[in-house]
């Protein structure tokens, strides 16, 4: 059987050109509601399902988004679904017996069940009290084992690219509760992570032999520079500030466009962002700043990557000297566990509210791909992630992903959804991620405590991240007694090694050029604050700024 | 600290070109002993690993592989070692404190343990009786709890692309131990399945402005069709018998090969072969079948994609009315578990010497990537394979991975070490597959029983399938009375739809077409006996010859 429709696709069709007054965003307690209507879903082995099942229905009565078929790459545009996979449409036939797929028998899987200890949110996400055991077994939804509605039977054999039906209405629940988009047709599908999503989204939006090329920050994620190299597909920088991108030089960039000079590359099509905390800068874009760049992309008609993985660890501000801030409003539940109304998740909803929109929130058009991922927030390893687009992208993902990965693993999704959905549900999730927040500002503050006292103020400067993992150290090398007759790349060398040499390993900036082959417009360094020890870091930012002293002389 | 290296690279530069006498296969209890020189693999947090580390010393004493630069496409040739990655060789530093990487500290991971039931070999590996109970704690190795050398702490961090080096060193000894790859650079890479190996390998090997195209079965895997299609690389089908290609005409294929009748498709230098139990057909290639298409392939510089999932499905010989065969020597190890000394085995390796020589086993120079899989012998749902070809080849895919997919899940690593490193061992391993061979057998007899009962012989025949999971029937066209006036793709739709009407889900011949544009050159439906029941077989096989016979009016 088909999984419960609980979304009413119908309502599309009538009302979807409504548009005039928004809708009501979700809230916790609807989800709850509306799961409760919906009655428990069936999804057995490889079920279909689209995030349309599980929207709210008024998200329905919103626009539709543009089309992007003219954005498309000759080879996302030739992908046809997989036969196969079409022929799983005649299973919903009662009585039917499939030779068809060969999937293998559950009856064959080596694991009778999986169990995890996991920390709760009632006992404040312990790691060591308060641990709750949680177990998946093969047949449980067969069985009837508790209110479960995956098991290993389904998990651990083929299922669609998509991911889970089980994991697909989580993450859709998720999506809606924090970003509501704004458009009628948006959908989510599972990934493998946002290493994985992005390599297909450049595949879908870039193809070599037509010059496209992709607009990035001017210092970008490494890896994501190192995805579009061999695609053939150029990457150019745009200016930043404190807070990222320069809307008015992106403008800039895209109205004085020249082919030419470019060595042939067509004005991009593509600008692949990471709004918060982003990497390797650590800056964050305020909402003003994004609703200004969509506006540029709005004017220039280019499609947008938000990479978010450090949406999340968005942080109160940085008190100079160090001194904590109040934590959170409660990070721990009531000790009944599951609040009963909508009053006791008024801390969640409070958090929710401090977050800075995301390009998704604001998105009418539809132009914008959303790439999120576990690995920063729950695990890296989990290489389950999911991407956020209007129902043309999403499609056109997932029949990339059909030829590609299959989606994600399904240990991983069995695991997921037994922490996310059943055990800590929507707003103990909500609840992890308030206490990872504190736990990161208190790295943060330590690592800037560090650099107040071992750096050398009057060359090394830094702004506090307001969000992610990374502190970025700016050098300034006009002070460098070599500065007229040594290369930044050579004065970059030396304080790495140096650092290297007296026990620190922090990233050269130059590493992280969009444009490899223009000069390098500073000195800098990336230092993340996510892994060492509070003295660790003291440590090593105490190598840093000897390093940095040795070279300068000072 | 890099992992222990037991391989002895140093070997490599002075013994390999010594050639003459082959060196002795790895045996099970040569695995033991070098296990236990080497002393406790010591692998923290994103170590490198490469398969030297975990190869007989003997391995190196074979001749190198030769050099693929002529073929690899500009994509894979261009790319670069990601540039964070390379930053972790400074990491060996004694002392030395990283704020380099991006790793979430594991404090941060909300799993303290996991733990799964398995069978095991010593009960038969029953699903009812005689489970075990196996944990894997966040900081096991930290703690010295166990023997184990992976804990939650590694396996759930960010690692290498190439997979953990504890999985990795499975997969290279279980490789050496079966298939002894007769070059010295022979490695192995862990992949997310074969789905995303193969697109993999065809964005390697493959580039539509150069007209690649790709060799394979007259029929095909259908989503490996599906996946080259798109990238724009032509898919030509050489002809087949009951043992699958045809290498007499895969030579007069490529000896006459027009490139202007191809429609400016340059003659083929890949073959993608599924040669145990091939999907669609069932076809297993003989030992002198593989030798006879490796010649073709060497004679035409033809590189080889070697997709296995079915390897160890290789079955018992069909006793014609199914009166079951003896099942395999003892599928249970002695009650002491652990035989002590190679006797113990000799059950295990005669099981392995039963097996049909792989084309990896017979690649002196090194032509043959192979794709292996845990999807129809562990779990679909670990997307979790490997990859085996030389250094070269290895190192491209490898460079590939890190900006498509990063590596497989650590959960299905940190659950497939425990269950075959840890709790099963290699013998271990080996039993299972024998038992899986029992019981596939079991499920093949049943089919082919209820094919004898239930089908027309005057117009449907079929090959007992000697491996895999599929039974290729083939309907006899030129006895249907409408044969002269319908197309054979109006005859299969008839009886398709015929075959949905009545309760019964086979696949169409058509959808596994290499050349879509040819005509059909027979009537064919592909069956699995994977999945459903015994009983049920039965049923759905009534169903089929109703269906035909309704079709043929007999």
């Amino acid at each position: 059987m088909a999984p419960t429709n609980v979304g009413g696709i119908g309502l599309v069709a009538e009302d979807v050109h409504i548009g005039g007054q928004a809708p009501e965003p979700l809230t916790l307690e609807g989800i709850r509601t509306r799961r409760a209507k919906a009655g428990k879903l069936d999804a057995p082995t490889a079920s279909y399902s689209d995030s349309d099942m599980f929207k709210a229905p008024q998200s329905f009565k919103k626009p539709l988004a543009k089309r992007w078929d003219h954005l498309l790459s000759p080879e996302s545009a030739a992908r046809k679904p997989c036969v196969l996979k079409q022929a799983a449409k005649h299973l919903k036939k009662p009585g039917l017996v499939s030779l068809g797929g060969g999937l293998p028998s559950s009856g064959n899987f080596p694991f009778e069940s999986l169990s995890m200890q996991v920390p709760s949110p009632t006992g404040g996400f312990s790691h060591t009290s308060g641990l709750k055991q949680v177990t998946i077994g093969k047949h449980d939804v067969r069985d009837g084992e508790g209110n479960g509605v995956l098991d290993l039977s389904i998990a651990l054999n083929y299922g669609q690219s998509i991911g889970s039906a089980q994991m697909l209405r989580w993450v859709t629940e998720h999506t809606e509760l924090v970003h509501n988009p704004p458009i009628a047709d948006w959908r989510c599908a599972l990934t493998i992570g946002s290493t994985g999503s992005l390599e297909a989204a450049y595949r879908m939006f870039g193809d070599r032999t037509r010059g496209d090329g992709i607009l990035t920050e001017e210092y970008s994620f490494s890896t994501a520079l190192e995805t579009a190299a061999p695609l053939g597909l150029r990457v150019f920088g745009v200016p930043m500030d404190e807070q990222g991108l320069l809307p008015d030089k992106m403008d800039e960039l895209l109205s004085n466009w020249d082919q030419e000079a470019r060595g042939g590359a067509r004005r991009p099509r593509v600008l692949y962002t990471v709004p918060s905390g982003q990497n390797p800068t650590g800056a964050t874009q305020s909402e003003q700043r994004r609703r200004e760049v969509y506006r540029v992309c709005q004017k220039h008609d280019v499609f947008i990557f938000e990479d978010e993985p450090y949406y999340f660890l968005q942080m109160q501000p940085y008190q100079k000297g160090g001194s904590a801030p109040a934590p959170s409003p409660s990070t721990t539940a009531k000790p009944n566990g599951e609040p009963s109304s909508s009053g006791g998740n008024a801390d969640v909803e409070a958090f929710m509210r401090t977050l800075i929109p995301s390009m998704l929130s604001m998105d009418t058009d539809g132009r914008v791909m959303r790439h999120d991922s576990f690995s920063k927030v729950v695990v890296p390893g989990s290489r389950v992630g999911w991407v956020t687009g209007s129902e043309q992208v999403i499609e056109r993902y997932i029949r990339h992903a059909e030829c590609c990965s299959q989606g994600p693993s399904g240990f991983s999704q069995a695991v997921l959804y037994k922490l996310l959905d059943e055990e800590w549900g929507h707003d103990g999730y909500l609840r992890w991620l308030m206490h990872l927040r504190d736990e990161y500002r208190g790295r943060r503050d330590a690592i800037l405590r560090a650099c107040e006292r071992f750096l050398p103020a009057e060359v090394v400067s830094w702004t506090p991240p307001a969000a992610g993992m990374f502190l970025w150290l700016k050098v300034d090398h006009t002070r460098h007694p070599h500065a007229s007759d040594k290369s930044l790349l050579a004065l970059e060398e030396e304080i790495f090694d140096s650092c290297i040499d007296r026990g620190v390993l922090a990233c050269r900036g130059s590493w992280f050029r969009a444009e490899h082959d223009k000069p390098l417009s500073g000195l800098f360094f990336r230092t993340t604050y996510a892994a060492a020890s509070e003295e660790q870091m003291a440590v090593a930012i105490e190598r840093f700024g000897d390093a940095v002293r040795g070279s300068f002389g000072i």
